[in-house]
């Protein structure tokens, strides 16, 4: 069963506002089982909004279409979707009356430009908007469903919810659609690639595999479609639990599990602590952890040693080190890791001190070297990387890195 | 001069990722002088990306793709252009090099997976891709362009800003355009627009004002179309230095200034050094600063005190104060941002400490309940914020907020 969205707006096509709302409708509708065939962005203009509805009706059997519903003279969806199925416009009532009370209440004129918004293409079944002005239309031609949806986030998702996702299901009986996704951490997708071809290729033809990659990491998507009992979904499971015993250090976990995420739960389900300490991330590890609610609960604080004086004075690192090795060596950042342990009393302690860019490289310091450090209980250990020469993506890759060598501590000392 | 924007990947059509590269885009090529008439998402299908690629290049003088260049046998864009465009694949040396050194360094071995990385469609114009090893492609078609560009976001925007808008603006000689962008901070868009309703009026017919508004912070653009002469750029100098007096607390700076870069800036050439103490923010707010290129020059380091203890010990808040004002006082953020100034030695300090959500608050203390403080050499000044519900939000707002009150005191500084 296929589905198309579309998305109207000018504001959308200048860059102006990043397009959300069709992703959340894109995931509502492939949970519901549809396809969704494409997704399109078009200005308010009558001939861009009449062409994108009759090819996307033609092509697929759900549209849904969102935007273009205010009461300005730019919003034209509304008429141009009246030429469309024809018949002229009507009031409808249970809008009209609606409106007025919410404009009395909020003591704004009831005026023609807001009695407009009562007013709805002949041949549309009204879906009642009860969270603002603009009520959503459901139509109907050559067996297709075209629903047209305010563009507001919250008033659009609880018409999708209460109104449009019932209906469609009622209209098309089909099956079921089921996803899960791994996350794995630390291989390039083409080794990972490499690594589990086995794997994928003894997969049953009823899974379907996808590769989601980002700079952080690489999702692994199974899905099955049309599926009929439970069968799929335990298959699924057992699929994904012999890929973790094939990549077991570069498995993260499933659905929205991050490294710091799955980090976080391990300290806090042992009731560890965890102190960092900053120089080329410069604040964006710690953030990693405190950006997640909880943190409190194992993140006990951090320094951000960005000057070589607090380095020495408030983290303790060797004076005679910092002048010997640099900065940028293994001594300073084991130092700053035990440095910021020792201050603020934790179990574990990361510490990251490199070169993020773009300048402040050197012939054998080059943009890109970072050390990471990890004090635990049992003593220290510390890595070298070489990473490229984006100082954002330096920050990014030092900061994940970091998280993934406690993260591999924590899972060995598991083991143990 | 028309655009089109296709964004290609099953990930997009599923909901599971929100398209962020396409709203950049959309935003550059407008500025580049192109209307942008419609946007596509589309997945990983032959036929859908064919058919899109058809029906868009027909229609509009520049197409940009993004996605579907991955080494994996899932992404099939350039295939589908090697078909489209005719013949067969050949191999980019540069790019065949550069990979192999790339992933020589990382110690990743150079399969065919990654050899294939360097085969382009023999049509294409190869756009060296510098930071990562899906090259971009430039292609033409009676008249109009075709670019072809990865989907990871900071090697789509290298390409657009090194290869694709230079390019773009050379093959298309159309009317020149200028925009210039105001960067506002503290005003509501009601409230900015009404303070500024009477500059507005008087622009002339020729300049047109957006508004683009963003959590953060309300851009203010004027854009003059198919100008002749350097008058236009003058009169928009003017008419902003107009603006700059009408509103000079909320008035930032232009283009890419933002309150991090203009208050590092003022730092920097003043020769004066900032040390931060954090608590609600966890690091967000020293990654603001760390994250620009030069943040060594004025940025001593932080402490993120989490925990009670680290700001006792640490940042020698008074533990009487902690235990009787709580952790989230304006006693306890006075004497976090003096302590930090003390323990770096730095000319200002800020602070923050508050309760970020979603749990935590209390009657009197709810969630989004901050305190901000900056110590100077003249002395200490705290502030009580309010801000809302959502965690990432009230830790971006909480950062902001701390700039600014930095930013407003030497703006201060400077006029006595």
């Amino acid at each position: 069963m296929k589905a198309e969205i579309i998305t109207i707006g000018d504001e959308i096509l200048i860059g102006q506002i990043i397009d959300t709302n069709s992703a959340w409708i894109a995931e509502q509708l492939n949970t519901a089982g549809f396809t969704v065939l494409r997704k399109f962005s078009i200005g308010d203009d009558r001939t861009e909004i009449r062409d994108t509805i009759n090819e996307a009706l033609h092509r697929s059997e759900a549209v849904i279409v969102t935007g273009g519903l205010g009461p300005t003279k730019d919003d034209i969806t509304k008429l141009t979707l009246a030429e469309m199925f024809g018949g002229g416009m009507v009031r409808d009532e249970e809008t009209y009356e609606r409106n007025r009370r919410i404009l009395e209440a909020r003591g704004i004129e009831y005026n023609d430009l807001n009695k407009g918004q009562s007013l709805v293409p002949a041949q549309a079944t009204v879906l009642q908007n009860l969270h603002g002005t603009a009520p959503g239309m459901w139509f109907e031609r050559d067996g297709h469903v075209l629903v047209s949806l305010p563009g507001v986030p919250f008033e659009m998702k609880e018409l999708m919810n209460g109104e449009v996702l019932p209906r469609l299901e009622k209209r098309f009986r089909h099956g079921k659609v089921i996803h899960k996704t791994a996350i794995t951490f630390g291989l390039a997708e083409s080794v990972l690639a490499a690594t589990i071809s086995d794997w994928e290729d003894a997969l049953p033809d009823y899974l379907h595999l996808a590769y989601l990659p980002s700079p952080a990491q690489i999702r692994l998507r199974l899905s099955a479609y049309d599926i009929e009992g439970r069968e799929e979904a335990a298959e699924i499971d057992r699929r994904f639990a012999t890929l973790e015993k094939l990549i077991p250090e570069h498995f993260i976990g499933y659905g929205d599990d991050t490294l710091a995420s799955v980090t976080a739960s391990t300290l806090s389900s042992r009731g560890n602590t965890l102190a960092v300490a900053e120089s080329c991330t410069g604040g964006a590890l710690s953030a990693c952890f405190t950006s997640m609610p909880g943190a409190s609960e194992y993140f006990l604080g951090s320094v951000v040693s960005y000057s070589n004086e607090v380095k020495a004075s408030v983290l303790g690192v060797s004076r005679a080190d910092l002048a010997a090795y640099g900065a940028v060596s293994e001594q300073v950042a084991r130092q700053m890791a035990e440095g910021v342990r020792r201050l603020c009393g934790s179990d574990y302690a990361l510490a990251t001190t490199g070169v993020a860019g773009p300048s402040g490289g050197s012939p054998d310091k080059p943009v890109g070297t970072v050390w990471i450090a990890l004090a635990t209980p049992d003593g220290t250990t510390a890595r070298l990387f070489t990473f490229a020469k984006l100082r954002a993506q330096n920050i990014e890759r030092a900061s994940a890195n970091a998280i993934n060598m406690l993260r591999l501590h924590l899972l060995d000392a598991s083991k143990r």
